[in-house]
């Protein structure tokens, strides 16, 4: 028997998409109904077979529904709620996917009956494509699924949806949702905006041409533009969403900065060599919490192929 | 018959090892001598299979060769150049890897005698792995390989480097030491800044732990301590050695992230949502000129092999 009955995922891009998939291969729902507001998206997702209903309308979606997983740019949230709180069937539990938590509580739980488990999730993966057709099972595998449930939350919708994510392969764990968004800002949010930044300084330089960023971006550059491709709608809503922690992680990282540039105008190879060697320990430790691949240059090919 | 007849290689870590086992792969050298300063290193060169002889001593390394390269640490290079002046063979070319080439020219030409070629080049390719294990033949295939050799360099020499290096499987291009050094100082040489840096902030906040850092670091943290896990003694001279063209960069990189900064604090959510559109284009940019894979995470595995 399944864990979810009646699966009703709102939003069917990469994650919504990838829970879908993982969903069917594991028989961890017995039916899953799909949402898009876009009619092309609901038929896209259709072609790929990732649900066994569609529908464009929120409200129908989670019509007798066990679980609601919400999964949309985080400042779609409240308008979500607002559709589907009067929808939503008796001790149903309403979740979400977004990489913001305290805003998202904020946005969504003022809209959704008492009767009903609130239990926000942010499954820590991804990649930088986007839509029903770049998700996969796999997506959740060895990740982190962190679950920031509200002050008395039912404990046992709280262990269903730690069920849930351990069953699409994922470590789970409970943390505050301010101290999820202080977490997230330095690990996730702040490395975006710094990649963000970084492309954009690249495409408007004077002295330097694009083709010539575009030509020798394997010294480095290409790298950030991994993260710099990711969902701009996504992106716009965590920063607007997370506000305070971020510029909070910013400060510090432009402190540090400074304190580096000194370094450099200065001469001081020592201070620069002694940075530089405590970085590599943090790499070991990623890949030792099996976090990351040990492959040198994340396992990219390098071009064997072309001979 | 091979383009050249004795290589000597001064330095036998990932770059020198690279070339060393490419140029026996492709029969690109007749025969190939190593040289690195630290015992411990030949022996794992020799070990390697790397070169057909071996010695710690530069001199001795390149007597009688066709073709030096020089690939150390590019602060390094003027003690090098001063040992290996006097025992070079006439007509002989003398080259090297280094990833700044106006301080590098500076350090080395004083010491070059006037019947030798000197054409500087930099190979724009690396993984964050070092040591003569970390080499291997393809590291250079589909990579720029970069030439900036001085006024009045015989044509000639720079003829046979630049089919050197096709050899080896690079595209070559040829230019001024002076803009290499600006060009590689945003491409390469402010990423490794910029990685460097966050993961120093990351690991000295005291909100967030180093192992919450660690478990969540999928959010997109890692993909910056790949390129923070380079080598330490390269980059620190890297810094030192291109102190202008890098402060310039960062000072343009500082200045676009308190724009940034402001249109996060002010809830700009257009101007954000603007330039994380224009990113995604650079990215594509990258991947048609063919630096870099256009598998989603680059490739990384996706825990498969873990059910």
């Amino acid at each position: 028997m399944a864990l979810i009955k009646r699966l009703s995922l709102i939003g069917i891009g990469l994650i919504g998409s990838s829970i879908a998939r993982a969903a069917r291969e594991w028989n961890i729902a017995e039916e899953i109904v799909v949402q898009s507001r876009r009619a092309e998206t609901v038929d896209a997702a259709r072609r790929l077979g990732l649900g066994d209903r569609y529908t464009t309308r929120p409200a129908e979606a989670v019509e007798g529904a066990d679980l609601v997983i919400v999964a949309v740019p985080v400042g779609a949230s409240e308008a979500v709620a607002k559709e589907i709180g009067p929808a939503l069937k008796d001790g149903a539990i309403v979740s979400d996917v977004g990489s913001v938590k305290a805003a998202v509580i904020r946005q969504m739980q003022p809209y959704l009956p008492k009767n009903v488990h609130f239990v926000p999730a942010h499954p820590v993966a991804g990649t930088e494509h986007s839509g029903p057709e770049a998700g996969f099972a796999e997506l959740f595998q060895d990740r982190w699924a962190i679950l920031t449930p509200p002050e008395g939350t039912d404990p046992k919708a709280v262990e269903t949806m730690k069920a849930f994510w351990t069953k699409l392969g994922s470590d789970v764990e409970i943390m505050e949702a301010e101290h999820h968004d202080l977490v997230l800002a330095i690990v996730s949010h702040l490395p975006h905006l710094i990649a963000y930044n970084i492309v954009g300084t690249a495409a408007h330089l004077e002295e330097v041409t694009e083709s010539e960023v575009m030509k020798f971006a394997a010294g480095g550059f290409r790298d950030f533009t991994r993260i710099a491709a990711s969902d701009p709608t996504m992106w716009r809503d965590v920063f607007l969403n997370n506000k305070a922690a971020v510029l909070e992680m910013l400060g510090r990282f432009s402190e540090d900065l400074t304190a580096l540039q000194r370094f450099i105008r200065f001469g001081d190879g020592d201070a620069l060599f002694e940075l530089f060697t405590r970085t590599r320990a943090i790499r070991r430790g990623i890949i030792e919490a099996g976090q990351e691949t040990a492959a040198p240059d994340f396992g990219r090919p390098h071009g064997a192929e072309k001979r």
